[in-house]
């Protein structure tokens, strides 16, 4: 597994590329974030950082300071954009930490009083939903 | 939530304070990491800031950076003494978050291929087991 490399087709580097669409509500000289289309909570995010990198196992430090100083500036507005009560944080590492997409990225999803994260169950999120609450955690940055 | 304010009368805190016992593998000048005594996978260890610090939403970003290079440096640790497959990371902030301990620190849990993170049930590891895990876990960071 230490040998596991970079294979630079996966969906977010094609996405950092442009070469596939995405929600971005935030982007900076490191990092990106956008929707995850498949949210296991109303306005789960992805932050990614551009540099390549397959997981937390590989990441320069640097762009782990960076991809987490993104994932605190989002989980701040989270809590703003959707009233939250609370944030979960989760990074997986190789596919028997639960990595579907092997460039590194952070989930960064709102929670709420009494409600659970929705299982993954791999069924995408109506677009329009997506859209609307893209809006409202860009309005929460701005 | 943004009022919510840091009481060091948390367990975390205790220990870090040496008031409480744990099963520590690594220390540093900005953080520490245990044996997670609830451990929802063998190796299960907990990194914590030094610093004061609730959450995700209030560390500050130098305890965040450091916190992630100690998290990095025990999922390096934790593969090579377990010979785990992957790694899961979780932070969880505020109740709703699944937050129980009111001291930031992340969850770093070792992975197996076909095997599921056990359910969150409350139940105490049996010590020996602990003792043994956190002795392979010093070796794998000497």
């Amino acid at each position: 597994m230490s040998a596991a490399s970079y294979d630079d087709q996966n969906v977010l580097a094609k996405i950092l590329r442009g070469e596939l669409p995405s929600h971005k509500v935030y982007e900076d000289d490191k990092t990106m974030v956008i929707m995850d289309i498949m949210p296991r909570g109303d306005g789960h995010v992805l932050v990614v950082p551009k540099a390549a990198s397959r997981n937390i196992l590989d990441i320069d430090l640097e762009d782990l300071s960076s991809l987490m100083a993104t994932a605190q500036k989002m989980a701040q507005a989270l809590i703003k954009a959707f009233g939250a009560d609370g944030i979960t944080l989760q990074q997986f590492s190789e596919a028997a930490g639960g990595q579907v997409i092997f460039h590194t990225h952070v989930h960064v999803i709102p929670r709420f009083d009494g409600v659970s994260l929705r299982p993954h169950t791999g069924d995408m999120a109506d677009n329009d939903v997506l859209v609307a609450n893209a809006d409202k955690i860009r309005a929460a940055l701005a």
